[in-house]
Parts: C-alpha cells; sequence; structure tokens
C-alpha cells in the first residue's frame, strides 16, 4: 500500500535540460548578435564542451567561454549572454508533459506527495514557484538545504519522517538511476525509474535498482494503482489467513 | 563647442529607483502570499532599514531580511521575493521620459555620446542591452570594468582620451552631485546636474559644481544648443580679433 509518493524535480517534473539547451542557444545568438566575433556553431560547441568539464551549475560560463575563445573579457558580451539566457528561462519554463495530471489524480487518490531534488534551494523553490507546484506537495526536500547529497539514504529516511511511512508505503520517482533510484531502493522505497532526457541512457549499472521502468510520466498512476490494489489484496489474504 | 555629451546611467537615462522601489513592493508581497508570517507594511519598513544600511546593491537582501524579522531561513520565501523582484525588473525596465528624444536629437546634431557610470559591469550592460540604448553611445565607462570609481578624475579623463577631447569640449549629465557633477567638474568639463530620483535634494554641499540644473532631461538639448552658439560666437570674434 503506497502512502506517499516522491518526485525528483529536474527532468522529472520540471523540463529543466530541453529549457536549459534553447537557453544556452539563445544565449549565444545574442552574443553574437551583439558583436561577439566568433561564429554561433564555434561558440555552441565551446560552450557544450565547457559545460561536459565544469558542470551545469558552475556559475562562470560566459566568462570561460570568452577565455577558450582566446577573446578578451567584454561586459557587454556576457551580459548579451545573460539576456538571454535569464529570458528564455522565465519565459518557457515548463513542466513536464503529464505532470499535472498524475499530480492532480494522486492527490485525489488520498495520497500525499513530496519533491526530493539536489540543487540550490532558491533556484530549485524559484522553478517550483513559478510552475505554481507548491500547492501539489506536503513536503520538499532539497539536499543543499538538508546538508545531505542524494543518494545518502539520510535525505530519503527525513523524508519518510516527515510523514510517518514505512519505507515500502512510498514510492521514488526519477530520471536518475544513481541518486534517486539506487538511493531510494537503499532506504526499501519503491522504486520507478522515469526514462527521460539526459540521463535516459546513462548510469545504467544501476538499472537492477528500479522496480519499474517508464518513459511517460502517466504511467506513474497505473504503478501507483497496481501497488495499492495488490497491497489490498494481500490484506484480504491475511484477513483470511487470521 | 560641446564635442562629446556623457551621461551617468542610473536615474539619468534609467529609471532604476523607482523600479527598484516597485521590484522590492512586488518581491515583498509575493513573499508574504507565500506564507511569509508577517504584515507587508512591517516586513517593507524593514527592508527599507536593511537598504539604508548594507546599501542597494548588497547581495543579501531577503536572507537578512529574516533574520531582521526573527523568522527562520526558509529558501521558498527568498526564492518567492526573488521571483517577483526579477519579474519586475525585466517587465518595468524603462529609460527615463525624454531619453530617446535627446540622444537621437545630439546623435543628429553630430555629438558623440558615451556613458559613465558606477556599478557592476554586467548588470550596468544588461539595462542597456535591454533597453535597446547601445547604439546611441560610441563608448561605455562603467566603474568595476576601468577600476575607478567617479569622482575620480582617471575614469573621466579616460572618457575623454577616447574621444580625443579637450575637457571644456566635453558636458557630462548626471543626477548625482558628488560622483558625477564635482567630479567631472574637477578634470573641467562642462557639468548638468538632473535633479531628479532620489538624490534630488542631497549632497548640496557640491551643488556649485554645477553649470547647469536641470529638472527634465530634455533641456540638456538647449544647453548643448546655447553652448555651441556661444561657442560659434567666440570663434567669430576670435575670427575678427585676427
Amino acid at each position: 500500500m503506497i502512502k506517499v509518493v516522491f518526485f525528483d524535480l529536474d527532468d522529472t517534473i520540471v523540463d529543466t535540460s530541453k529549457l536549459a539547451e534553447m537557453a544556452r542557444r539563445n544565449a549565444i545568438e545574442n552574443m553574437v548578435r551583439h558583436g561577439l566575433p566568433v561564429d554561433f556553431d564555434t561558440t555552441y560547441h565551446e560552450l557544450r564542451e565547457l559545460i561536459n568539464e565544469y558542470g551545469s551549475n558552475f556559475g562562470r560560463h560566459f566568462d570561460y567561454l570568452l577565455r577558450r575563445l582566446d577573446l578578451p573579457y567584454d561586459p557587454k558580451w556576457v551580459a548579451a549572454g545573460v539576456i538571454a539566457y535569464h529570458n528564455t528561462k522565465f519565459a518557457h519554463l515548463t513542466s513536464v508533459k503529464g505532470t499535472r495530471k498524475v499530480l492532480l489524480e494522486l492527490k485525489r487518490e488520498g495520497l500525499s506527495l513530496g519533491i526530493i531534488t539536489d540543487g540550490n534551494p532558491i533556484k530549485q523553490w524559484e522553478k517550483i514557484l513559478r510552475l505554481e507546484l507548491d500547492d501539489y506537495f506536503d513536503a520538499v526536500f532539497i539536499s543543499d538545504f538538508v546538508g545531505v547529497k542524494k543518494p545518502h539514504p539520510k535525505i530519503f529516511k527525513k523524508a519518510l519522517g516527515r510523514f510517518n511511512a514505512e519505507p515500502h508505503e512510498a514510492l521514488m520517482v526519477g530520471d536518475r538511476l544513481y541518486s534517486d533510484i539506487y538511493g531510494a531502493k537503499n532506504v526499501g522505497m519503491k522504486t520507478v525509474w522515469f526514462k527521460y532526457g539526459k540521463y535516459a541512457n546513462r548510469e545504467l549499472d544501476y538499472l537492477e535498482y528500479a522496480d519499474f521502468t517508464i518513459n511517460s510520466l502517466e504511467d506513474v498512476l497505473n504503478i501507483v494503482r497496481r501497488l495499492t490494489s495488490e497491497g489490498e489484496k494481500r490484506s484480504d489474504k491475511e484477513v483470511h489467513a487470521d
């Protein structure tokens, strides 16, 4: 019997990678428009490399991009990039297809909902509040606020504690096999791997920790219903066995 | 004879204080909406005090606001503030009334235009580019990029050097008597104090350094024309005297 469903945030209920990709392209287009003396393709390729090396949360992408392109530092170009990047992020932030339907149905069926995510607390809350997703969730756990990162068991245990739930009463849905699936399974939760976004083909070593694999977020509903009816059958049996 | 006109940025050609005020009010409204357990007026008063003490460019306004209100840190409230603050800044950024007319006319009359401003280079360029003001200006001098702050003579001299202009061939227009007017007068420029925004009644000790005081930005045109015709008369006289 599932009592609570936890969701990861990025690329599980918020379409982050797609948005970041769009934002980066628009940023470079605006930098070139404002005089950056390198063509779009070369610059974009360089930025992709940079992000692979330094990670997507590195705070100085545009500074380093200029250095890599052997260009002098010009705050005008950086500003052009920043403007287009932010405009895109604000204008095109969207939830993953099916998110609202899944959340609404789960709420209607009486389940509690939570978010367990890594990342900067203010930036993560910004996404939640901009999309007005906050009312669906009873609790939000963000690792840089809690002080523990997925897949460490502590963040999952804290989340369970908040709902007075046993591990087997909780379902974790996420796009990352390592941090979401391996992490949640480790504490005994049921796990749903959402094969979506840039991690759809990564970390496959941890595939064995996924109880379910889905390609559409809406499949979460079927899984919850199945687990619930199985739970009911089992407790029926237990009653009969008495 | 005036060859080049320099403008300060904030509260001279970009309506910064008005916008910041609006953005702060909207930020607090959104924080209260998302559960901040203090009323709007108390919170707003506290934020005003904080800004007076720490300055408007302090990066941790919302964190400190929560501390001052004896509230626990909640990234959700900070995010709510940040979102409304940014939304307002992006949606309502405007140039000061008359700016485009003045810039266009000055360009049409063959003058060179520059910006001399304090502040963060990327943030200042963001305002210039978002308002698409960059095409009017031949050069932009931002103190945190140049490494010298107004009223230090060096930033004004650098600007003059860029245009090969003598000090008396340059006009500086700004809202701050100390950094803009006293600073520019010190190197020998002509000075126009734009009595506007929150500095309209401050730093009056430096009023003597203003050659002109205006209440509307459009008055810059009359001043430039008057200085130009006076210059022509004077050189006529010089010719006759030969």
